[in-house]
């Protein structure tokens, strides 16, 4: 497997966080849990400028600008309410293209599939995002193979989750599909969280 | 009901996060993003020392200090790693013992128990923690009544919750004790988070 190959135990893979201001707080920070739990992921907040970005709920992260990350590794795209400008900033999305390019998986939690749309990467491809914005998520790029019903889907190097909390659930499926499903449970167990490991079972998808 | 007198739904209440070197990512952002969906409270950072506190998990989140605070409101206090060695500093402790008199709710998650049971103001009070370092947590302060099995406990003003994770279903039940179940139902849709919110049942308590 590719996988194997790519990440021996002895590996550091680089998590990078692609953050900018109006980004859902727990969008970041359930992945953040779960993949700060795997001992060989290092995670780095970046933003196309640096300094602190501000989240929706007001949080104020340290970033590193982007021109001074390596963008191989992990990808890591948050949505909120800033997706709904960032849409519409070509430089914001041409950096997204070269990360996401460059990157070895891209994990999109909520709206951020709609920025990851944008870029064209993800036409053809099976995607789902947050039920509430699903309309305007879809409009942004009818050319990828949006999923109604999914708590996250993969496709290829490219997970999409559900809206906010789907992304813990995905990091966990992220986890088990590169180190077996013993080691999600064990991080959800440690972090005492009720995984819903059925990326297929979604309660928030309107039918 | 005391509640209702104090929060009418014109009224801004601050919730003072009070963070910590290697505070456990989670404990904070799960209930962060529930209560910040909360038209009325207002979230602040806020440190011994203002300025960036790094999270276990390498996260570095811009603080006011606490001399700047207003005590009032709710006071959330995370666990993790850095608790181990804040129980035995007498000047933190008495920063949590003054700002926790003067809250009007104290939201302890994980093993940020610990560190409030270090001010003494829980003992003869039901408390939880993570199931995973309670007897650390108990060793702490044995006149508190720790409760083994629950999701959460609550106890006059002081709710605390089990591991990590469990901070997101007892933010909840503290929306849904201030303003019916309805209005954390809510917030749990908005977030597509599947609630716990049987405070009794713990999956992760070990009989």
């Amino acid at each position: 497997m590719k996988e194997m190959e790519m990440q021996s135990e002895d590996d550091e893979v680089d998590v990078n966080i692609l953050l900018f201001t109006d980004f859902e707080t727990l969008d970041v920070f359930g992945p953040v849990e779960v993949l700060g739990h795997w001992k060989d992921y290092q995670l780095r907040y970046i933003s196309a400028t640096g300094g602190l970005i501000k989240s929706r709920q007001g949080t104020e992260i340290q970033t590193m600008p982007a021109k001074e990350a390596d963008y191989s590794g992990i990808l890591l795209i948050p949505g909120g309410q800033g997706t709904r400008l960032l849409v519409n900033n070509p430089e914001f999305i041409e950096l997204l293209n070269q990360m996401a390019l460059k990157a070895e998986y891209c994990l999109c939690v909520c709206t951020g599939s709609a920025l990851l749309a944008k870029t064209g990467l993800l036409d053809g491809h099976r995607a789902t995002s947050n039920k509430r914005a699903f309309d305007w998520v879809k409009s942004v790029n009818t050319k990828v193979d949006w999923i109604t019903k999914a708590r996250w889907v993969v496709d290829g190097k490219f997970y999409t989750s559900s809206g906010v909390s789907a992304g813990i659930d995905m990091s966990l499926g992220f986890i088990s599909d590169r180190f077996g499903e013993a080691a999600a449970a064990k991080i959800a167990d440690a972090i005492e969280y009720i995984w819903n490991s059925d990326k297929e079972n979604d309660i928030f998808a309107q039918e």
